[in-house]
């Protein structure tokens, strides 16, 4: 059962995998279309049950998995565990709170193991080495980052002093809105300088988020660039006790659980 | 036959393939010019009679193509082969259904051949590491794209329940629409946050939106390094059965229809 | 006395630090509230008599700051001492000139300390390579700048020209604001084109400005690819006269003040 | 008289050619002033008269640069020489056809001699650097926006079939507009879908656009990493025949107007 269950090699893994998938795409899409009003008042009953069976299947998917793996506590305490429980905790939450049951868009998360079932190892690399120079790139970002929300807080004030409330900036924190939704070159418009003195600030701000915006695009590519440089990992083995996917290939124990991974795990 | 409409090294070639090019931008700009209401008001008869001017003389050369190449089978089957064929589609197909004729503004495509016609080997080489660079990002940016696509989701679902139906967040969908146009920088201002958590919220997507723009942009300047290291290819030789234009200069079959291509072809 | 207020070794230095992180937290927080118009009218004797707790506080500590260090007029004149003096003048000049208090909001600048406070050593070093990569910039952001506000002027008076008073471009300078605002692609939609022309231009700066975005982000990866590759700086120690951090491990004097930082300073 | 007007070593140089900055920030700042209308309607008189001082100042300056260089017909086909001419035309024509003298905003292209005047060496190479990056970006660019423009046309096309009139995509030109708009990431919100397809084909725009934002930051990247690794070139000296700077060390001859760069010019 734990080979159907967690891994994709045999017939029944596969067939499996594939069913669990489609059930979570599905499952997402019921929640998006219950949120249109013309879908739910035609559909109710229909989406209401269709969201039960998949709950309770939900239910007992992971009631299996916690009784397959060798450790239980670890795979509920695992990513993909806790992913699985909030999965399934908002349909119950919802008979006692109304309204949390949209919560249950958390099951798009589900939807990443897509790429451990079709063990695209290509892409778990890739996206290993993302992660590298993302991680690389954190404490330039944060410095970077703290510098940006300074600048937003002291030109939002600003703006709230030239414009006032008769133009849109009714007060600080809106002012501050405004900051970033011009640093960051969304530009919405709905809010938006009215007076000379305030375009002349608008047009300082917008010239230095244009400056900016090279900074983290600067920071990321240098960083990749180095992290492309290490040498590819390997997809390893998954671990038979918490359903970790290891992708060092000389690992000897789960960096998770701590299983030896050269030893079968007795169920 | 053959040369002056496949290539372009002779008088008659060359004359050929500058005519094409006229008739093209010409057709393409009929098809725009229909679409406001005034000209099509005032010039109806005339763009009616000059679409289909165009498209007979399309269809003429489209059968002279076929009827040229030594199999027929492999040039409609090829890129341009498909675009020459949807070119002149739509025009008939308007005999029988309505409203498809703007369908002819795949046409467009055809100006692709503009590299071709005027042999500007350089400016397909310069193509060729581009789509090398961005082949080579493809996976990194797949783990990017998902990574954005699943946030978008859970951030639209979130905003759809803080905000609610009474400040345009109306639907899931709707929600989700937002995140984009959000995260993107796009910033329509269509749809906007009115409360106070829905702000907050809006202004950590766009500071999220911010710092992962640096993704994609550092994931290709790494690919395009390594792509600009590879020796420059040269432009080879036309494949006389099928039309395609072969770039590998170590090249002895056309990768697209398996021609050798040292040896003529008899017509 | 000197090391509780300028360092943060001792247990009595690091509480006098949490302790002053946590009042410049809260007293840009109170600027912030009372710049929203409910919260001002319900509270408005609370939150003026914490400004005033907050005010005579950081009065208090400015003085404490000049008597500890021991060249005060050198303190006085450095970056954290000339936050340090006009975080406190606002709330003074309020009993003079009204409406001045907004300006407290400087205090932001204050929690920049955080840095050095925490002897975020690993921080401070990225922040030094951004700097240093920001300054190598300098010479060709500044020339691109100057290109970027030429053209914007020129596409300004060129769009009034076109488009005139009567669909929003009033005045030459509204076009150039509108020329900012479409090169940077902020894009707020205050001001748009309504003629065919004006939309032919509108389209070509756009397309202008997506091309001339890569600019500063290149120039910028090309610098920081150079700093990064210069050999990390350590954490230096504290000026004890000046209370400047240096950076510099090879430093003998400081480079603000002069004092020799291998003797002890008597106070 | 060539020695004050062309060059800045000398005392009276320096002072001309300050005294010409100023006076050309100042004829720019009179165009603008002069199209806002509260300040025409008040001033009206007094710009005027100041606008043609300052022309009839720039046509004897540029009388004087003709009188001086040695071969003026090269120096009035130098970049310089037609902005010049340009700058003071206008003013002219207005005397013919009302409206025009708007055109005097060309002016501003003056304040490009800056870099010259203060022999800004430094900054002189690094737009050479630039220069020579964006050239070599050039061929790969064309190819980019070439894609772009397609893409704009097939999209801006299907949404016209999409939303339709009555959602403001009056005309296959107004598609377009819009599709530039939203590639581009400006995101006016002039022109925004309607229904639930024109949604999700916007949303495939705009990651597309998110994504392509990419190519031309990486080209540019590369192209600038390049052109930064070719040894800095100096300042060289100034030819006496037209005007150019030449920036070339090694350079015999002016790469504009022949003229041999060692032997002095008679006038």
């Amino acid at each position: 059962m734990y080979e159907v269950i967690f891994e994709g090699d045999t017939r029944a893994g596969k067939t499996f995998d594939v069913a669990l998938l489609i059930t979570i795409v599905a499952s997402v899409l019921l929640v998006v279309l219950e949120s249109v009003r013309s879908v739910r008042e035609e559909w109710s009953t229909a989406l209401h049950a269709a969201e039960w069976v998949v709950t309770v299947g939900f239910t007992v998917e992971y009631a299996l998995r916690l009784y397959c793996v060798r450790s239980p506590a670890r795979y509920a305490r695992s990513f993909f565990g806790i992913v699985d429980l909030i999965s399934i905790l908002p349909a119950y939450l919802e008979l006692v709170i109304e309204g949390t049951h949209f919560l249950m868009i958390v099951r798009v998360l589900r939807l990443l193991r897509v790429f451990r079932i079709f063990k695209l190892a290509h892409f778990l690399k890739e996206g290993d080495i993302l992660m590298a120079a993302l991680k690389a790139s954190r404490p330039k970002v944060t410095v970077f980052l703290a510098a940006v929300c300074t600048s937003a807080v002291v030109m939002g004030t600003l703006m709230y002093l030239v414009e006032g409330e008769e133009n849109g900036f009714t007060s600080i924190p809106r002012g501050i809105y405004w900051a970033i939704v011009t640093l960051t070159t969304v530009g919405y418009g709905d809010v938006t300088p009215h007076t000379t003195v305030g375009h002349i600030i608008a047009t300082a701000v917008m010239i230095l988020g244009y400056g900016v915006l090279a900074v983290p695009t600067g920071i990321f590519s240098v960083e990749l660039t180095q992290a492309s440089r290490v040498p590819a990992k390997t997809l390893g083995k998954l671990c038979e006790a918490c359903g970790f996917s290891e992708t060092d290939p000389d690992a000897r124990y789960c960096r998770r659980c701590g299983q030896d991974l050269s030893e079968p795990v007795a169920h």
